[in-house]
């Protein structure tokens, strides 16, 4: 028995999820029986995502029961193994905001190589890379010499999006909020351009005025008037890859202008997609991204948030847009 | 020199086209020069998309100018030719709602095999039958065992859709307005439920009564509400290819639910298509047609309407939803 902490979700949230939805308790992990590893949980992941695991109404996925462990997606060390995991292996999976856990490896994605610095596995060479490559490349399709726009661009996901495109030859460019976002797009993740939507009261024109050759690809993580602005700037044959709509309300999506015309004329695909849907493709996708890290191109910002009990505070600020780059909780890194 | 007609635009339609934007009057068509061919048109095609074609903000292609010819698909007889058609030869192309015409042969977008009826070159074996197999089997990708909803069931190209769907192993539910055009759906094209949308108050239940497996594959001609309904019932990575916007006023495409958080959850992909992006592919997809057609699995009902000078009524009775099946124009078959 190893005593440790988690985090439990207490309330469903009402609207976005906050800190009193969940509650830092004691919890004591058993000793792994047979076929089990016991785990001790490295780095944890805060994710956008988490809005909708936590859901009581989630759109996607089952609704978790109250009490039950913070879901995130974590990479741990096998402490004691009972199962074909072998001691000091680092291992990726939902094994939630804790600090210890017992698994039976059904729920392993995936056994790190021991050159890879762990928490890399959450983020450039993780479930970010992943997405982010599979809406360039598997969704959109991005072909060298296109145009790709790329909202929330200082997000980890929209960051690492925009590298991709640039490494396939398209010219990309952001949309983030604030000046310090956009000098990081900039500078540090090398978009051609970024356009500041706080600084916009037009951002269709923004768009228009940034790419007057028009856009073949909009990687959006963000929906609502963003995914419209963006719409009426599409390319003929463009493609618009739904990653995320942080924007939009689960509960209450709302109205907007209708695009089926508009689709219909400029020959347009909308694709919805979960990162998931590629998993017979993630060892090429691995491939290509430790490339890609391995020639400098894969750039992430950390922003590095100490103990799992501050994970319910770093997911608000995330949601609220207070950071830039990839969200890690450290545990017992 | 030939003394015919044609009826050409005499103004930009307000809304859809009326009988008054157009007028039916004398022409003469010069002999064929050097590399021409004279033609004599036997059949002109009545389609939607002559509404987009004729407006003054077409949404694609150009805006034609008043006094030109009511543009149409049509099929004709060469009967004179100084290029290398062959007099006697059957063309299918853009020749316009006219009674003869000399064409560079630029416009001759295929020449029929001798054995198929013309009329079927505007129809099953024409651009229709493209445009129906190339959203059910390219853009959709609909798979045997599948659901497949159509909208505009009884028309022409929603007619074609539900039976190439059905040919290749899915169910398929077709919406239509009224008992008629319902029963026509059921008996001749083999729909295997029909939903009549004017006896509906709430469509999306309606679907979910008569696909309570849910729909992988909408193919859409209406657009509006009828697309909002259908969203509401596709399953998890379902695709919606958008054929047709009739419901869609072009210039206010007007307000609708937001569905990029749906298209998220789901994994959704909806794509507008034009027939056009796929004429690589007609070789391929007129030999498909070609077997179904002769195996007796595309039934599709003929409105003719005699004479051109007929066509702007036609027209306008086709948008208003008064016909089911192809409308065709006889000139001079």
């Amino acid at each position: 028995m190893r005593s440790g902490h988690a985090v439990v979700l207490r309330s469903y949230p009402e609207g976005l999820p906050r800190t009193t939805d969940f509650e830092w308790v004691s919890e004591t992990t058993p000793e792994p029986g047979d076929g089990q590893v016991l785990l001790r949980i490295l780095w944890a992941s805060i994710d956008p995502a988490m809005r909708t695991w936590h859901s009581a109404r989630p759109g996607r996925g089952v609704v978790r029961p109250l009490g039950t462990v913070m879901k995130a997606v974590a990479v741990a060390e096998v402490v004691e193994s009972r199962n074909s995991l072998r001691v000091g292996d680092h291992v990726v999976g939902s094994f939630g905001m804790r600090e210890w856990c017992v698994s039976d490896g059904a729920d392993v994605t995936r056994v790190l190589d021991a050159s890879i610095e762990p928490r890399l596995g959450l983020g450039s060479l993780g479930h970010i890379g992943l997405t982010a490559f599979a809406g360039v490349h598997k969704v959109a399709r991005a072909q060298a010499g296109e145009t790709v726009l790329v909202s929330s661009a200082a997000g980890a996901t929209g960051a690492l999006a925009g590298q991709i495109a640039a490494a396939a030859g398209c010219r990309v460019i952001g949309i983030a909020g604030g000046p310090d976002k956009v000098a990081i797009c900039r500078t540090e993740y090398g978009f051609d351009m970024c356009i500041d939507r706080h600084a916009e009261t037009d951002l269709a024109r923004a768009i228009r005025t940034a790419a007057p050759e028009g856009i073949d690809v909009f990687f959006d993580n963000v929906g609502g008037p963003t995914l419209d602005a963006a719409m009426q700037n599409m390319n003929a044959l463009g493609r618009v890859a739904i990653c995320g709509t942080i924007s939009v309300r689960s509960s209450e999506p709302g109205h907007g202008p209708r695009h089926e015309r508009l689709m219909l004329d400029k020959q347009l695909t909308v694709q919805g997609f979960l990162t998931s849907q590629f998993e017979v493709d993630y060892p090429e996708m691995l491939e290509s991204l430790s490339l890609l890290h391995s020639e400098g191109r894969l750039h992430l910002r950390e922003v590095v948030v100490e103990g799992a009990e501050n994970a319910p505070l770093a997911l608000e600020q995330l949601l609220a847009g207070e950071f830039a780059g990839k969200v890690l909780v450290r545990i017992a890194a």
